[in-house]
Order: C-alpha cells, then sequence, then structure tokens
C-alpha cells in the first residue's frame, strides 16, 4: 500500500569518537525514513530543502525507490543543518550547531496525488506541524508520528492532542520518561498508551525496542553489532524498516507489528555501520532478509528439551 | 545433575528511590542463586556466617530446596554486611556501607559429599577464592563464574587465570568494557571470549543480556517489569534460572544456554517484585514456565506474512 513520510531533510556534519567525522553529508529524518523504507515498498516523500540543496545528494538518493514529486526546493531558502558531536558511549550526542532554516518556514506542500496516502509516517517536527500534515490524509489506514525532547518541553499540549488523533507513536525511553513523568519505562509506556494511541513504540538505542500496544507487549533487543560507525539516522531507520513492512504486508495486527518492528531493528543495523545513507546504498532486500533471519536465531529461546 | 554454588551469605540494608527500605534482610549472592535454582533441581550451598546469623533467616531460606550441609556457621566470626541506595534509574546504585567480615577470613570447606558436583557457579568473590574452588570440583561438566569491578581493577591476572580454566563468565556491561578496554559490547564479549571461556554472558540488567558463544550468539531484552522494587540480586537470580535450567535438562549446547538465559531472565524478573527474597517465596515452578510462555510470546517476531 501507499506509504508517505513528511520530515526533514538536512546536510549533516557528524564527529565521532573514534576521531572519524563526515562533513556535509546527506541526512534528515524523512531521508533515513525513505531510504529504509524503500526495500520494503515505494515511499513517497514530502520535505523541503533550499537552492543550496547540492546536486550530487540526488543523485545519491535516487538510488533508492522515493517518489520525490514531493520534495520541494524553495527559493531563497537554505537547507536544514545539523553539526552533532557522538560521546564515547554512541548513545548520547551533542549538538554543535543547528540552523533551521527552511524548517522554520511553512510547510511543504502535499502532492494532490499523494493524498490518498494509506500508510503515513509523521516524522519528527513542530506537533503543529504535524497536526496540519495528519488532516491531509483522510484515508489513512495507519498514522504513525516520531517526536524529541524539544517538543515535549515547549508544546506537551499540541503533542497531546496529536497523540489522540494518530494510531501509533514513536519515542526514545528518556522522552517517555520526560512526557509521562514516570521512571520506568513499561508504565511510561502505558501513560502514552493512555493519551490515546493504538500502539506505542518505546526505542531505547544500542538497548532495543518495547511496544505496548491495545492488544499485546513485544520486546526486542538490537543487533547485536560490532561495527557501529555513526548512530545517526538509527531511530528513522527503524520507524523505516517498521513501516516499510507494515504497508508491504497491509496488516496493522499486533503480531505483524512486532515482525515490522525486527525488521525495523536490522535496517538500523545496517544504517549505523557507515556515515548518512552509505551503507543502505550498497545493500539490497536480500541483505535485509538474510540478517533478519539471522536475528531470529539470536532471538530463539527454543520449546525445551 | 548436581548443582553447586559458592558465593555470600548477606545481611543487607537497601534503600530505593521511591523512599522505601529494606532493613537487616537476607541477601548475598549465593543466596539468590540458591533460592532461584531451587526452582529446577536440588541446589548444594557453600558459603559461610557469622554467630551473629539470624536464626528466622534460616526459616526464611528453608522454604527453597537448596542442601544447607556447606553452609558454615562460623564462630567467633561476623556474617558480611551490605548497605546500599538506588539511584531513580534503579541500574546505578551506592554502596554506603560494606563489612567484608567473614568473607575476608578463610574459604568455607566443601563438604566431601559435594565433591562430585557436575553444574559449579562461582558466584562473585575474590578470584584467588574462585580458583581454588574451582579446583575441588574435577567431574565438573559446567563451570560458570562471575565476577565485579573491584577484581578487575586489583586482580586483572588471577581473573585472567581463572578465565582459562572455567566454561563459562558472566559479568556486567561496564565490567566487559573495564576488563577488555573495548567501548562496543560485542566486541568486549569476544575480548573475553578470546580469554580462554566457552561462552560469555553480558548482563546489561533492565536492557537483557547477550550471549556470545563459541558456536553461536544470543540476545534477550530484559522481561519488560512495571513493578520493579528492588533489583538487588537481579544478576545472581538470572544466573541461578541459567544454571538451574541447565543443570536440569543436563545439556550445554547453545541452544540450551539460549533457553536457559531466559528462564534466568523471568527468575530475575520475580526477584526484583519484591525486597530480599520474599517474591521468590511465593512462587512455585508454575508461576516461572507462565511466564516464561509470556515472554516467548514478547519476542516472538513470527515467520511473516
Amino acid at each position: 500500500m501507499s506509504l508517505i513520510v513528511t520530515g526533514s531533510v538536512g546536510i549533516d556534519t557528524v564527529e565521532t569518537p573514534d576521531g572519524q567525522r563526515a562533513d556535509d553529508v546527506l541526512g534528515g529524518s524523512s531521508i533515513y525514513f525513505a531510504a529504509g523504507a524503500s526495500f520494503f515498498t515505494k515511499v513517497r516523500l514530502v520535505a523541503a530543502v533550499g537552492e543550496d540543496f547540492p546536486e550530487h545528494f540526488h543523485e545519491q538518493f535516487n538510488r533508492f525507490d522515493v517518489c520525490t514529486d514531493g520534495l520541494e526546493k524553495r527559493e531563497g531558502s537554505k537547507t536544514f543543518r545539523w553539526h552533532g558531536r557522538y560521546h564515547e558511549n554512541m548513545n548520547d550526542r551533542d549538538t554543535l550547531a543547528v540552523e533551521l532554516n527552511v524548517l522554520g518556514e511553512a510547510l511543504p506542500p502535499v502532492p494532490e496525488h499523494y493524498k490518498d496516502s494509506q500508510y503515513v509516517f509523521l516524522a519528527n517536527t513542530h506537533p503543529a506541524g504535524q497536526l496540519a500534515l495528519r488532516e491531509q490524509f483522510p484515508q489513512s489506514k495507519l498514522v504513525v508520528a516520531d517526536t524529541m525532547d524539544l517538543w515535549i518541553e515547549t508544546e506537551p499540549g499540541l503533542l497531546k492532542d496529536l497523540l489522540t488523533k494518530i494510531d501509533g507513536f514513536v519515542l526514545n525511553d528518556s522522552e517517555a520518561k520526560q512526557l509521562t513523568g514516570e521512571s520506568n519505562v513499561v508504565k511510561a509506556a502505558d501513560a502514552v498508551l493512555a493519551m490515546g494511541p493504538t500502539f506505542v513504540v518505546v526505542k531505547k538505542g544500542e538497548h532495543g525496542a518495547i511496544l505496548r500496544h491495545k492488544e499485546g507487549t513485544g520486546v526486542l533487543p538490537a543487533f547485536p553489532s560490532d561495527q557501529v560507525v555513526d548512530p545517526t539516522g538509527a531511530g528513522d531507520s527503524f520507524a523505516s524498516g517498521m513501516m516499510g513492512y507494515l504497508s508491504a504486508v497491509d496488516d496493522v495486527s499486533v503480531d505483524s507489528i512486532k515482525r515490522a518492528m525486527a525488521y525495523g531493528t536490522v535496517v538500523a543495523s545496517y544504517t549505523i555501520e557507515k556515515f548518512s545513507t552509505d551503507r543502505l546504498s550498497e545493500i539490497d532486500r536480500s541483505h535485509i532478509d538474510e540478517r533478519l533471519e539471522t536475528f531470529g536465531s539470536h532471538l530463539d529461546i527454543g520449546a525445551g528439551i
């Protein structure tokens, strides 16, 4: 089924604790999402960039099966920029510089022929924007949103409004605790569930993810990776595998969401092996299915003796 | 098969971030281990306590199917005491007071009729003691040891000697990084594996555990618990379910170890629901099997559509 993502496109500079860095590389939530989801289904992208968006980024991104009719190149504007540095633990990071640029302006328009989209991912942005975008997909079968600490702090009211209008919500563990005041992650997830959505996925980075759904629970570790180069985009990649799989099978049962989370885990495990979308450019669906099988064997606790 | 544990018995005082506390309760690594493993098999205990060891602790502990022929009550000595306070995150803790007492004296003797034990768990103590104890079980089929940051810092040589003489090693993630200098937990586990044992289990507290075995890998999240009262003993409880199951099925294949880790996860999930061994006193094997089934369904990523 039709899958759409709305979110950021950015020019990123990333520094990692082993002294590596990548300057001015393609990034942004919707880029990681669209690249990852393209292994499962055709993805529609709604995002805005500025005049300064480099031509070679288009070439890099055209490697993925993404419809870019909704990618607006806005005259007189500049592309979103982010510069971050990861800590030794690879989970925490400092933002050294950020320029919102076009992200702080009007939302990009949604092309008319996108409005029948049934699977919708509202990547992290101001919840007012997420609410406005959500209204544009009246035929949706599954709407899932992401958020960040900034909006939980500054726009809790809008975020709670959003939570009554979506089916699923993904956020990380510290955000879940911040939003709900619960220090136990399971209690925090349940408190989010009580705010409206049918399910919530709490992402724990290198420690995996927890699903609390009105009809069941799922818990997954991360894929045990020994070559983490750059965690940027891992969360969006996780969401991309999850939404890509759900859209491809057109099934939103709790069992399907659990399998979808495993696919998300695998896509994220590839993303972090190189900077930007470099590793995703090198693989195809067969790599993902192969690693999913390996991951399934890691999780297999058998039936006993 | 016969399972033996050597480790500490203590009088604990525990404070938790919600303002609860338990004063002078039964604790110690071998207590948590023996209580948890007793759901699977008869456990032999080797440990020492002092003259001050309260009579009612015996009654409390007799609830579990443990052979205490090897529990020495040493005249003129005092029992090990520990007083700790957990941080808000329930993973970190401060030791407010510790009295080694009998733990700092000679090792308790191993009863002659214990020396045919085939499954041996060397709970955390000075590695010289673990080495001396290890030698006393020449017929062992599986010897697994635990350790702590103190010995990694002060006795790395003895610890590395121990690693060449055991089959399995369990330690937590920060200890694995400390021992190997690797910040990636998978690389750290592999570096431990290169030191000698057949397998290593890296415990990550509320984030689960990773198995690296010469013949395979396992990854498990923790059981998603919303009622964590006191994490004390969780690591020993994990080891108890693991060793208890392995001993009961008398099979040390990698698949068996993965299932054993799931049992360990479930035993630990009960331990943390109350102080001391209070929660374990209330349950029987059927509770453990029931929760294992629930945990298996959480982990089930299915076979796709």
